[in-house]
């Protein structure tokens, strides 16, 4: 294949210079992060380690965010939590803002990002779940949680763009 | 965008009904399990959860393949983990094969599958990770693992796919 030629409506035909590959590309970057993401899932820092696993079960997620009225103040994944258990940790007395990664630690996205560079943060910072936020005032790491953006979410968006015959 | 014509070298162009969704679809479509996988990871059945666990984060994965003699016999998951230490568990005595996953409950790929069914797979089953196998003896369910796929696999060829200027 050596290129493309794309057609409109009373125009006609003209040359993209693409390749079906660049065309691929193309498609991928147009998607943002709003347009695919997932309901949060939510607890307060005061939740024990025990409750959360609970809740994680529930839900059905590797991820949960954890805020301060709705501020976003940590992260705590499955990873976590078997590695509070590997150190003994009390699951039934430890809250879970002792384990969480905290705040300005967490890897963040915002809603008009493209899905793309979201993908790529989970890839580089080798993490499952990014939470997508809102941002109140940078300056003071305040940052609204609004939704989620995880593996799943990338893989989920893959078949969907796979099946479009 | 109405469709696209494709240009080939002394032919000329010619028009492919396609739009450009629809190339992505067969871009997609086009990339084999054997062409991404990565290498698998796997214990012995009698292993201790303690020491798969210290395993999977040396290997930093999150799923573990459980093999006797080369032969796939079993998966096991940090949830799988997770729901033993809330079942009360001796991680130190227990060994995996009491608590994994065992064939034939097992879902898998071969390495002539298309990432696209690996990645439906993974969704439809709600799982993180799917052992490529090559097929020994299906009726017995005799498999030789051979590779890995999992949601990093397909959120990294995401990222690739995207990046393709």
């Amino acid at each position: 294949m050596v290129g493309i030629l794309d057609a409109r409506p009373r125009v006609g035909y003209f040359y993209t210079g693409k390749t079906s590959l660049g065309y691929v590309s193309d498609e991928i970057k147009r998607i943002l992060v709003e347009d695919v993401k997932s309901m949060p899932v939510v607890l307060d820092e005061s939740t024990s380690i025990y409750d959360a696993i609970v809740f994680m079960f529930l839900e059905d997620v590797g991820s949960i965010y954890i805020t301060n009225d709705g501020v976003l103040s940590g992260v705590i994944s499955r990873k976590d939590i078997i590695r509070s258990v590997m150190g003994g940790t009390d699951l039934y007395k430890i809250p879970i803002g002792v384990i969480m990664t905290r705040m300005p630690n967490i890897v963040y996205v915002e809603p008009k990002d493209s899905v793309l560079s979201a993908a790529k943060k989970l890839i580089d910072h080798e993490i499952d779940s990014l939470p997508v936020v809102e941002v109140i005032e940078k300056d003071k790491n305040i940052y609204r949680v609004i939704g989620r953006i995880t593996k799943t979410t990338i893989t989920r968006l893959f078949v969907e763009l796979g099946s479009n015959d």
